[in-house]
């Protein structure tokens, strides 16, 4: 029998600051089970703000063709050397296949691109495969592996994501942190998700965990009206303290570019045909497979 | 040679929104060791607002003259035989000594008292020894224990607490949390202290981690102006809807009287002889001793 809901379907926002602060309320087996079978109804949305979620929503933009992550620097490299032998790649050999990614905000010795979202143009990706592997984004996805969508959220597309999530009715937003401390702006973004949500819907209709609750206050708190407001918030956070000191802080300013990109990545299902198959090394860390969607 | 500083010490505020969350920026040994020397010259300030923190609050200005936490249900039992059979003993034997705490927010079977504030009267406590144990308060204060300093801060007494602060210029701000879950009332009572730290000094000498501003920025968001408003803003929680869903919503409103309590619970050092010595079972978790400085 369906039950009749006149449209008022509860609406749960469940928010982390780090992988580590999302648990469930015990820590027993029985529970476990229960909380991965929540998160199979679940639409996940990762932010990495600084960087990882902005260069993969401005590779999408750009035209890339698949982002595959990592979480090791050694199953990027089986990766990408597998899409570069793959008899039905679409790339062009090589030349086609772009390794990315950071460690301690530099560029992988050997790597085509690091972090910075101004590496990621259409001349640079259009067409290709992108192999990435960073310190925290991979983490994060990793983390919610179990939830049926997953979303790239970045500020650049702020407005592209609440249109994926409109339908919605269990949203876990997963902020990525820095070396596994809570960093501020990852947690300002998870806020504006929070506070658009909030406006969309009925008040009444939604359930949020503390997290989420404090996340939208510091975003509220934030008061930020431009582009400028947003750069000097995320300025203030151990993420851009770190990008700052190494004479990134460029990238934080277009890290705050509100609503310059209309689309989402969103990660590929296995059963996605589009995908290029990736035989994975068990011994070796998963693979998640994106696409953008525009 | 003394360096003049012109009163012009930096302070810097470290917030942990849970003992998990409070991460040294690399895990490595030496690091953690820089970290331990760090908290030596730090004071710590433990929040558990619902209950431990305001259960230790009251229990002091009711004029209990010591309290003893540990972690376990054991410890507590043995610590309170040990003072119970001291020949040394300054209360009256069998009577002078409670039994106190909690686990699932419900008095431990065989204790004296649980973790309700009303419990801790005059008449109940004054001149007694407490033993105490809860769930998630103890697991804060072991969290800090090579702190130089440790306040127990709640909303009864958060002006005494500001007091004890006036000089010090590296501050721990120790959420508890609620059963390792990020609690909101833990992160709000932490950001009322680290905004009346800013009122109380300049602002460009207070250095902040993310979690502090975090705090800071969802306390302001609160815009709490009365007793009512406070215990309002504490309902919405993790904390709070365990202990409404038990029927023990009078314990949230009574934890959220502010300032009407004037003193501050603080952990005695082991040199203070008039601390009862407890000779500590290795085996078992540790025991700290705290005493009401009014």
């Amino acid at each position: 029998m369906e039950i009749e809901t006149d449209g008022l379907m509860p609406v749960t926002i469940t928010l982390a600051f780090t992988p580590e602060t999302l648990l469930a309320p015990s820590q027993d087996a029985a529970s476990t089970d229960a909380s991965v079978l929540a998160m199979e109804s679940t639409c996940a949305v990762m932010i990495d703000v600084l960087r990882a979620s902005s260069v993969m929503t401005t590779a999408g933009a750009a035209g890339v063709d698949r982002i595959y992550t990592t979480a090791s620097v050694d199953q990027a490299l089986a990766v990408a050397k597998e899409l570069r032998t793959s008899v039905s790649g679409q790339g062009d050999g090589a030349q086609g296949v772009l390794l990315c990614g950071e460690r301690n905000c530099e560029r992988i010795d050997g790597f085509d691109h690091g972090n910075s979202p101004a590496e990621y143009t259409s001349e640079s990706v259009s067409g290709k495969q992108m192999v990435m592997t960073t310190s925290n984004g991979t983490r994060a996805i990793e983390a919610v592996k179990h939830c049926d969508r997953l979303l790239i959220a970045s500020f650049l597309n702020l407005s592209s994501v609440l249109q994926r999530l409109a339908d919605e009715t269990s949203i876990l937003i997963m902020c990525a942190g820095t070396h596994r401390e809570i960093s501020r702006e990852d947690v300002l973004l998870g806020g504006a998700i929070v506070e658009r949500l909030l406006q969309s819907k009925s008040a009444s209709d939604v359930v949020l965990n503390d997290q989420a609750m404090i996340a939208h206050a510091a975003w509220c708190q934030a008061g930020v009206s431009s582009n400028a407001q947003l750069a000097d918030a995320l300025t203030h956070s151990i993420g851009a303290s770190n990008l700052i000191r190494l004479g990134m802080a460029a990238d934080v300013r277009r890290c705050a570019e509100l609503d310059s990109i209309s689309g989402v990545v969103m990660r590929c299902n296995e059963s996605d045909e589009t995908c290029l198959p990736v035989s994975l090394d068990a011994s070796l860390d998963p693979v998640s497979r994106f696409k953008f969607f525009s």
